[in-house]
C-alpha cells in the first residue's frame, strides 16, 4: 500500500512517498520526499505548471493507492490562504487527472493521528515519526533544499497510512 | 483584439469572451458567454478537471490575446475563499499551458473601469455595460443556465480591454 502525502504551498511544495511495510502493524517506509520549489519571479500560472508538472511524474513514477493532502481548517494567515489554496486546487486536479483518490487531513488531525496531542510542537512530532517510519538511505540535508515541508509531508503521508488501513 | 473574461467558482465559473470592436473607441462584441457548472456531488479534484478540460477548449477555439480573472482582495466571504482559490489555481494553470497572458482585476477594479464608481451596484454596471458591448444575437435566457457569473466575466473582461489597450 503506498501513499504520497502533499503539503501544498505556491513557493514550495512538500511530498513524500510512503509503503506500509507489513499489515500488522504501525510502520512506514519511506521511498522518497522532497520539495517541488518554484521561482518567485514567475508569474502564478507558470508556478503552478511546474506543480502539476513535477508532481504529475512523481504520482505515474511511485503509482499511490492514494495521496494524502494538508488541508487549512482556519485561516492562520490571511495572506497565504489564497496562493495555498490555488496550489492545493492544482494538486486535487493533478491526482484526478491520475484517478488517484484524495483523503485531506488538517495539520490538526495529523498531530493527533500522529502525537495524540493536537497542540503537539514540531519537535515532538518529528521524535514520534522515528517511530513510524524508516527514513533510512536518505540524506535528508542532500535530498532536499527545505527539510520542514518534505518532513511535513511524511506526516500527512503517516497520517492517512493510520487513519486508512 | 480578443480577450476571455473569467470570474473563478468552484460550482460555477462564469467566462466571457470579447473582441475590440475599433482601436478608436471603447466598444466591445461579445463572440461567446455562460457558464462552466460543476456538479456540487462530485469531489473537488473531478469537478476542478471539468473547469480546466471546459476551459482549455474555449481558450483553443477562441485564441485569445489575453485572459481576464477576477482575484479576490478581501474576505467577503470566509468559507468560500478556499473553494474560489482552487478554482482560480487550475484557471491560472490553464491560462499558463496555453501560454496566454493573464491580467487580474478585483471586483472593485472592475466597477471602477466600468462605472468610474468603486460602489456601484450590479444594476448600474449592467446599464453600463450596455454602452461599451454589442451582445447581439445572444438569448440570455437560452444561452446560459446562472445568468450573474457570465455577465459578471464580460464586465472582467471589459476592464481589461479598458485597461490594457
Amino acid at each position: 500500500m503506498k501513499i504520497i502525502g502533499v503539503d501544498p504551498g505556491s513557493a514550495i511544495t512538500g511530498y513524500a512517498v510512503i509503503k506500509r511495510e507489513s499489515a500488522k502493524d504501525h510502520k512506514f517506509k519511506a521511498l522518497d520526499f522532497g520539495c517541488i520549489v518554484t521561482d518567485q519571479y514567475l508569474p502564478a500560472g507558470e508556478r503552478l505548471k511546474k506543480i502539476h508538472k513535477d508532481l504529475g511524474k512523481i504520482i505515474e513514477k511511485h503509482k499511490p493507492d492514494i495521496i494524502s493532502v494538508e488541508s487549512l481548517y482556519f485561516f492562520k494567515n490571511l495572506k497565504t490562504v489564497m496562493p495555498v489554496s490555488q496550489a492545493r486546487g492544482v494538486i486535487l486536479l493533478t491526482a484526478a487527472e491520475k484517478r488517484v483518490p484524495v483523503i485531506e487531513f488538517t495539520p490538526l488531525q495529523v498531530k493527533m493521528a500522529i502525537v495524540g496531542y493536537g497542540r503537539a510542537e514540531k519537535k515532538q512530532i518529528k521524535e514520534m515519526m522515528k517511530y513510524l517510519i524508516d527514513i533510512d538511505g536518505f540524506d535528508l540535508k542532500k535530498n532536499f533544499r527545505k527539510k520542514d515541508d518534505a518532513i511535513d509531508a511524511i506526516g500527512i503521508a503517516i497520517c492517512a497510512g493510520l487513519k486508512s488501513f
